[in-house]
């Protein structure tokens, strides 16, 4: 069995805006807004990095590079699948993805099951989806920004 | 072979005491203290998360709530035990899991080792445990607080 | 098959001075330069601490000790053979690893295959070069100083 790690870390500021936010392919109104050449969406960006450096494809900036206005304004899920077909394209599967939200805001614990699935149903197989808060340290904690980290295993 | 990967981060705020803190299941006497709903252990904590996570069981939040009094002031190694119980309840066993603390201090040099074998003892599995600094930057370098990151790797 | 993971973080500070920057085991020229023990590659050392919590073998401090002359500004190559050499000692192969930067710059993009061709080199095996920012948040954003992220995959 050939096997390979993947790991991906995003972060994007809030924009100062309050409207539907797009975090982990959902949508969460009345929520402050992250700014982005994209949607912004930490969850799903940090899975993409994790699955394409786990296959050797590039990240999120060479593969969809922010001059490159195909993708601008592209949301997460689009580029996820963007993503899995470059990844499947390489004759990999996914084993399992993790990603973990980190800040203060939203309270994800409530649709968390929600994410999962939908994340889940994206890749094609597991992906567990977590969040934790920085204790109200650091810029995540003083609320200006969110980051997602994310690992992936891919095998074939 | 099945396999799952999983992450966990932790993060927690000194409490501006001094007195035995609870680390990587260890306790450390004269030391600033962690605050936390249980010891704050971010190590125990983080690797908890890495467990979970691996397994689809959710996270700390969903399975320890923080408004759960079972849980309250529950120490990193209880939290551990019952993290492992769920994880080789849904039958997976762990091939390795590591720890990464991240802060300025304390210093844990001098009992990186024992921390090593007490954490591999609970999870039966080697656990690797190093230590790393932010070279006095931000948060963890200002010595606000300390981060635990963790990675586990499951099979079946 | 035996299979381990392996995580690495590491943070240097800018240290004000202007030169030939030293990351990834390649040269920079006129970039700000990273404060040190060693070359202050934070993508070879978090590399390093990837390999070595993977095999079980400990972490940068307590492998290349920053009291230890013989360590004394050796690059980020050197200490990367220095670690594979533990690991393939204790009888593990590297399936791949992963290293993600995280800072606002050098701006990795044009040489991030160069990267990842020479990381991969050395290794023997696939590495996965990434980069992203923190979208000018916290002190990575304000660029005192980079991080270094990586993961890796042990068989036998």
């Amino acid at each position: 069995m050939d096997i390979r790690i993947g790991q991906g870390v995003d972060v994007h500021a809030f924009s100062g805006e309050i409207g539907t936010l797009k975090l982990a392919c959902l949508e969460w109104s009345d929520s402050p807004l992250l700014a982005g050449h994209s949607d912004g969406d930490v969850v799903a960006h940090a899975l993409c990095d994790a699955l394409l450096s786990a296959a050797g494809l590039g990240d999120l900036g060479s593969v969809f590079g922010v001059d490159d206005p195909r993708w601008a304004g592209a949301s997460g899920k689009t580029l996820l699948h963007e993503a899995l077909r470059l990844v499947r394209g390489a004759r990999w599967n996914v084993a399992n993805a993790t990603v973990q939200l980190i800040g203060q805001k939203p309270r994800i614990a409530v649709r968390r099951l929600e994410a999962e699935t939908t994340l889940s149903e994206i890749v094609g197989a597991p992906v567990s989806f977590s969040a934790t808060t920085t204790d109200h340290l650091g810029f995540l904690g003083r609320g200006e920004g969110l980051a997602g980290l994310s690992t992936a295993l891919l095998t074939r």
